[in-house]
This record gives structure tokens, sequence and C-alpha cells, in this order.
């Protein structure tokens, strides 16, 4: 039987998502969670998306594939919380198909990258947003999204050292809210390369300060060169929202999982 | 001379905003920035509300009476925050006249309660906000409000054992807004009691639950016994947002400090 786990984390205390020997992750914690719950049941456990440190997730979906359960499907949430830290919460969790993988069928991801943009730091979003004390023009950021949206190779806006066997991603989405300088920049895409949303992000930064021109933004993606984009922004600004499934081609079709809005 | 300095602060990791001897508190941790800033200068400091451990401000106001001043008002900021650790942030500075007193001279305050409200926890709001699992009546809470608004005793909402010259406070506006699960109880009023809003906020719960009327509400407040009010609500839900000043008597109008809004 294969179980869709729907999780959130905070995750300001975690080395991020995927399990590793000598630090705390996500992966880890939930591991150890399903282990207590399940009574030393077997299983496996695989994440859609693998968030750096630092980088938090309402919507992250991870496919769990136990020998034996032993409750209901729909009272895993209820247990799985009752043993998991406080900065971990399971949302949500269903049957899926037995040939469901949780990587390879996701359509599309969408992030939040949240940047406050006040001259002084806001202590209550200290490790859920960047800080650019400067004032960013963000009409200019809103305008130069189009540049983005569609089917690139986004080879400039990859982390350098990272192997993938293709850079072609397509962005079906990017927004900006500003909201009393709380600026969002919401992405949506059928995938995204390691740390391709900082990147955006940190690219629409230098287009708010002024440093890059939105209508040189095609060029840098054309030339598929990591020096020609902007900055990294930091991980605490970004959060993994939700993961699409739909997979009509085996005959079941999964409701789009949705996370709850964030405020 | 005197200095208003606009302070705020993540309490998640502080014993509250008054110094104590051996824990670490917002007001200590200040007093430590301050000392360095001013190079050894002597000076008081006083804060217009003490926020108790778990409890945030955006807006807290805090009185700075420095002997000896060695960088422009202007500045301190800036150089404040060079030193204070990322949960605690100086917003503004201003001159006041040399009879100003905080606390005094406080005209309103202003609150956010704020409560997550799905069946299961939010990990990125477990430090700002409480949980309640069961759905809230939020219409029915709302009706509630117009019944604390305006001058009353207010001992039914006071903690035990608090010692007050009087009870009696004014309620200038009590309103609840709902998003998607996040509900914000804003209040705003010429000065609370200890507990004051944790102990409304819980009322209102109550009164979204179902266990009290809000047709009884009159009759809590006119009964001054705390055991008839509602719960104390858990400290991390509340954020002191302002703090307002207007002293027309001594000729200085002091312009209202208004917090940033938070979202």
């Amino acid at each position: 039987m294969g179980i869709l786990l729907k999780v959130a984390y905070d995750g300001t205390n975690y080395a991020g998502w995927q399990i590793q020997k000598n630090d705390i992750t996500v992966h880890g914690v939930l591991h150890d969670a399903i282990k207590q719950i399940l009574n030393g049941s077997d299983f496996s456990l695989l994440g859609a998306s693998r968030t750096d440190a630092g980088v938090h997730a309402l919507g992250q979906c991870v496919h769990l594939m136990p020998e034996n359960l032993n409750i209901p499907v729909e009272r895993l949430p209820y247990a799985l919380n009752s043993v998991l830290p406080k900065d971990i919460a399971v949302l949500d969790s269903k049957i899926v198909s037995d040939d469901f993988h949780p990587i390879r069928d996701a359509i599309s991801k969408t992030y939040i990258y949240k940047i406050w943009n006040k001259a002084y730091r806001n202590p209550l979003l200290h490790n859920y947003s960047a800080h650019i004390s400067k004032g960013l023009d963000v009409e200019l950021m809103q305008e130069s999204c189009i540049h983005f949206v569609g089917k690139h190779d986004f080879a400039a806006f990859c982390a350098t050292g990272s192997s993938v066997k293709t850079t072609v991603r397509e962005i079906f989405s990017l927004k900006i809210s500003n909201s009393n300088g709380l600026i969002e920049i919401f992405v949506n895409g059928n995938g995204f390369l390691y740390n391709m949303v900082r990147i955006i992000a940190g690219t629409l930064v230098e287009v708010g300060l002024g440093k890059i021109n939105p209508n040189t933004i095609p060029a840098i993606i054309a030339s598929c060169d990591r020096n020609k984009a902007g900055r990294t922004m930091p991980p605490q600004g970004l959060t993994l929202i939700e993961v699409e499934y739909n997979k009509p081609e085996n005959g079941r079709q999964m409701p789009p999982i949705r996370s709850f809005d964030f405020l």
C-alpha cells in the first residue's frame, strides 16, 4: 500500500529535508515518528522535494510505503502529530496507487519567497524572510516576471556543481505581491533546479535595486551562465507551498493537493 | 534629554520584557546593547508595557534617558540594531520632552491575539499563535465584541493576585478578523490589566466553542469574578502592536507612533 502524506514544517532548526547521518533533518525526525507509530513494521519514505536547511514547507508531499498499517490511513496525521515536535505537522494522508512516485508524478510545485523590505529588520519574520533594507522597485520586479514564464533552459539559475540530465524547466506562473513592505514572490513550475527559486528571487532583487535591467533577462536566461544571473537569496525566505499530482494515465485521478493559504 | 525608542521583538526566547536577575529578558538585552553604544555613559530605561514571557512586540515603546549621547538620535536604531540579536530590533527613535513618562502618558495600546483554527497545528505559526483545533464560530465571536467596548470594571478579566489601584479600564475598539483559519483579535484600549487581553481572547474562544453565550458577557463583566470569564490564552498568540501618545497639555504634540502592519 502507498500513502501520500502532506507535511508542513518550520525549517529553522533542521539541516534540511534529506536524511543525514550526523544532522537532525525533517526526513529523519518524520522517519522516527513513523517508526514509533508503525510499531516496528518496515517502511520506505520518499519526499517530493529536498528542501535545504532553513527552508520551510506547508505542502511537502511524502510517499510512505509501509509493510503493514495497524491504524486507519485517515488517523495517521493525528497519530504522527502526537509524537512529532511542534515545528513539524502532518496535515493530510491519502492512499495512492501502487505505482505512484512522489517525484516522477509531480506535475507542478509552488514556492513562495518572502522579502522584508524596510529599513530595519522585522524580528517576527527573521526566520521566515530575507531582509533587504534598501527600497526595492516592486513594479519593475513585477514587469520582469513575464520573461521567466515558459519553457527555458534555466542553467543560469542553477547552483554550480549540481548534476541533472537537463536544465530545461517550465515556469507556469511567476507573480509578486507587496503588502506594507512584505514582498512575496510566488512561483509555480513543473520542476526546479538546485537553488533555482532562490536565484530567480535574487535576480528579481537586483532588478528592484536597479542593478539589472528587466529587458536583459531574456539574454541572461539565454546565456546559460550562472554568473550573469543575480545572487542566491538566503534559505529562510523560501517556503514550499504545494506539490500537485495528476495522473490520469493509470485511470486514477488524484485530486490536486492544495495547501492552506499562509498569511 | 529623553528619547523614545520603538522596539520590536520575537518574545519566544525571552523571559518577558522586565529585567530579571537570572533570566534573559528583552529589557536586559536592550540594556546591554545601549550600554555598549553609549560607551559607559549612565542611563535609565523604562518600557511602556511589561510583556510576559513568549509575548511579542512590534511597537513596544521604551523611554531612554542618557546622561550623554555621543551619536545623533536618528542614528540610534542603526547603532543598536548592529549589536542587538536578530530577534530584537529598534525601529525608531525620537526626542521627547523632559517630563515625558512612557507609562503615564500612554493614551492607548493596541494588541493582536492570533489563533490558528484548523484541525492540525501550523508549524510556521507555532510560536506566534494559539492553536484551537475545534472549529470556532467566528461570527458569534464578532457579535460578542460590542459587549467589551466602553469603560468597565474588568476585574473578572484580571489574573488573580495582581495589585492595581483600580480595575476600571476603557476599551475603545475590539475587532476580529478571520482569514483561512487564522483568527486575529485586535484590541485597543486606554490600558490593560495583567493577562486582560489573554483572558478576553479566552472568553471569546469559549463563545466560539458554544460554551459561553454572548448575551451573558455583560453579566460576566458585572460579576467582577475571574472564575466567570474564560480561560487565559497562552502567551505566544499575543503581540503588542502599538502604544499611542498624545500630550497636548505640555504644548508638545507627539505624533501617534504607528507600528507597521504585520501580515
